[in-house]
């Protein structure tokens, strides 16, 4: 079929121009939470718009949020034909630690069949794809079908306020379905769709003792510490099988099925992958499950950060006034987001002492666990062409993370996602060395070009 | 006797001139860890060799060291009459938290009998007291022993360069008795002799587990967290009954005896009063010992600090790659510091689990427990010049802090100390609002007085 796609091979006449493109594009220190990339950020959200304007798409706008821009292009010239919304971000994660980075985090340096560079791959590749896909339509026969764009510029720093966004532009917004291109595949050569993603929910435990950090030689001994409570409350969060022990918490979890469970064996990622991606001794977690299984189909509480007293270089006999926990817990579909906050206070409640007074805060909103239907349209289409452009069927995984677009979309415009991304586990996003695996980025536009034919010709 | 004494007398004359001469003092902010003090810490040395100079002190010389200078002075014309070593410092702690201050830290307020600022009770009206005491001996009758002077300017970053000084001054410092005033009593009109010191180790615990820091969505659930396995380890350190786990701490600890537990049974520091100086909501501690107990005569072991992953506002979902707590151990006499480092490590050894990594860290020389002889010369010319000033029998207690110099004195010139000061539990030394206590400032003085006549009058 790629042999006679005009489309398709245009794509491949490309290759160099794309490249250097994505290069230009991953340059830009876009650091959506530091305020000194302000001017980045707006340089970036226009190299966006500028893109638009060049692969044809019309109404192309920066608009405003009360934080970074989104930004936003059409092509609607497709009459009974379905609107896709594409939706992506061009902010991109801090590139510290800096020392730790082997090239320039910000001069996306090619080597061989890697790209590296902050962003490359959590996404501009996959942003940059999507719009280069559009292109090699437009110029062979024209694009298929309708499209909207939506880029932001706040996706790492959880679209705080791309919910308002949504509800400020409802009609703009509207589709038949959402392209996520925030996402990946299993592996170079084996192509997989994101069906199922866990919830979220993130709390600062804070734990008070003393007015005033105090010295441990005249206090230490006689009144409770507040880091070693801390310590002892986050301790008592698993039990000895590594399951969370928050009154409550497995309320709701479905047990997997067989063929569940039959799924997730099947898929080709060993512990000893897994071990070579984190550079961890060994893996662990909730017994009885595989790992796998464990960030797939398992709701986990995590320690995020903690904080108390003394930390920089050296010896300070303080015994500190308060210490900090900051703890998410990743959610499984059917679980109920509204209800984990209860679940940790009365944890807390029942265990910690009375020689401190202690304090949970919830620091963003809770997301519940999303399942995606696997035999929408939209599934089928990208199933479709992952299998015509990697020549082989993918597999329906359910990831580890969270993406609270998707949720956002369901409940504000009852819209539908397909997840479909070509990052990589082994990526490195939001470490020191973040690469792009060049084969699948072209291969991704590849995808892109069928996918929009796909949902084009199943209208018909 | 006080009213015969015409040095006595002097010093009661004397008490406005002395008060505004430790305003001048306490207002200059000899911080010695800040680097922009450098020139407040010269300042401060200058002024301590002046006053040095005024009461008639000889070869007064501000002594270089690595770090800030060492300020020396002495009497030596009473031949056949002991030798009085005093020791005390010019530096103070940082002013910070600046804004939880009621007046400035610098300036030396005097509101009724207290004076408030950053270092009027640590030590500097310790340190003026002895000059005084000193002042008002020249001149009713001379000087009746030898005396020399060590005022240095680090005691506040751990008397870094003093071992080192030490070495070098040998012969200038040698001395039959150190008279230490960087010491307190335990309440206005209590007079009390600290005669036990608990000695110090310092630790920094690393957990690492994965090679860097991981997305927790995408790996959290499926190996372990470092920041919840410092936790666990830390929950571990004690029992259930306050009591350290590290296997062998509590070998060479001397139980108390019936004499000693009704000596800290008399100390008039009450629960009540603890909770009202701490601002904790209860005490607590290790099992079957009193509050003054837990502090002054068994070994603990305190959490000084936490660090780990995100602790920024917000929420940053990340699996952190290390995890670190700083440990500490105050030690009592006869427990052996130099073993604690591998108490520390089997423990850790035996509980942290194959999944991470880790790593103990020394952060400070350790430095044992002390006990001084309550029956020594010194002790006795300190406790009956306690009694005659104060009215009241001195109570000897077993205090919970460390004094590395009283161990380096020890160990280099084989001079035993007395531990002499009057600084107040609530004084609030290293924290906003310092404050010193004017009439036991006064009383000090007339104490240092007697002090120096009753070594001299013992030597008869």
């Amino acid at each position: 079929m790629s042999g006679t796609d005009p489309a398709i091979a245009y794509a491949r006449e490309h290759h160099e121009r794309f490249l250097s493109e994505l290069q230009e594009f991953v340059s830009i220190p876009s650091v959506s939470t530091l305020s000194e990339h302000k001017g980045d950020m707006e340089h970036a959200a226009e190299w966006v718009a500028a893109q638009m304007h060049a692969v044809g798409l019309e109404n192309v706008s920066i608009l405003p949020t009360a934080g970074h821009p989104v930004v936003y292009g059409e092509w609607l010239h497709a009459p009974g034909k379905p609107t896709v919304l594409v939706y992506g971000h061009y902010d991109v994660q801090p590139a510290d630690p800096l020392d730790e980075w082997l090239t320039p985090p910000f001069r996306a340096t090619v080597l061989g069949d890697t790209m590296y560079g902050r962003g490359a791959s959590d996404m501009k590749g996959n942003v940059h794809g999507t719009l280069k896909a559009l292109e090699a339509l437009r110029r062979n026969g024209g694009i298929p079908l309708n499209v909207k764009f939506l880029i932001e510029g706040e996706e790492e720093v959880g679209s705080r306020n791309l919910g308002g966004f949504i509800d400020k532009h409802q009609d703009l917004l509207r589709a038949d379905l959402c392209l996520n291109a925030d996402s990946g595949i299993l592996a170079p050569d084996m192509p997989s769709i994101v069906y199922g993603l866990r919830g979220l929910a993130y709390f600062e435990l804070w734990v008070y003792g003393p007015a005033q950090d105090l010295h441990s030689g005249l206090f230490g001994g006689s009144i409770a510490n507040p880091a070693q409570v801390l310590c002892e409350l986050v301790a008592g969060m698993h039990d000895a099988n590594g399951r969370v022990t928050l009154p409550g918490y497995y309320e709701n979890v479905r047990a997997l099925t067989e063929q569940e469970r039959a799924d997730y064996a099947r898929l080709p990622v060993t512990d000893e992958m897994w071990l070579a991606m984190t550079g961890s001794p060994q893996v662990t977690g909730e017994a009885g499950f595989s790992t796998k299984e464990r960030t797939g189909a398992r709701p986990t509480l995590e320690i995020n950060g903690l904080l108390a007293g003394f930390t920089g270089e050296g010896a300070k006999t303080v015994l500190p006034a308060k210490a900090m926990a900051k703890i998410s817990m990743r959610l499984v579909p059917y679980q109920d987001d509204t209800a984990i906050e209860g679940m940790l206070k009365k944890y807390v409640d029942e265990h910690a002492p009375d020689t401190v007074r202690w304090e949970v805060k919830k620091v963003t909103a809770s997301a519940p666990g999303v399942l995606l239907d696997r035999a929408s349209q939209g599934a089928r289409a990208a199933s479709a062409a992952l299998r015509d452009t990697f020549g082989a069927e993918p597999i329906f995984v359910a990831e580890g993370g969270s993406v609270p677009i998707v949720t956002l979309l369901q409940q504000k415009l009852k819209l539908d996602s397909v997840l479909l991304g070509f990052g990589l586990p082994d990526d490195k996003i939001h470490g020191p060395n973040e690469k792009l695996h060049l084969p699948n980025y072209y291969r991704g536009i590849e995808t892109f070009i069928r996918f929009f034919e796909n949902v084009a010709s199943a209208a018909n």
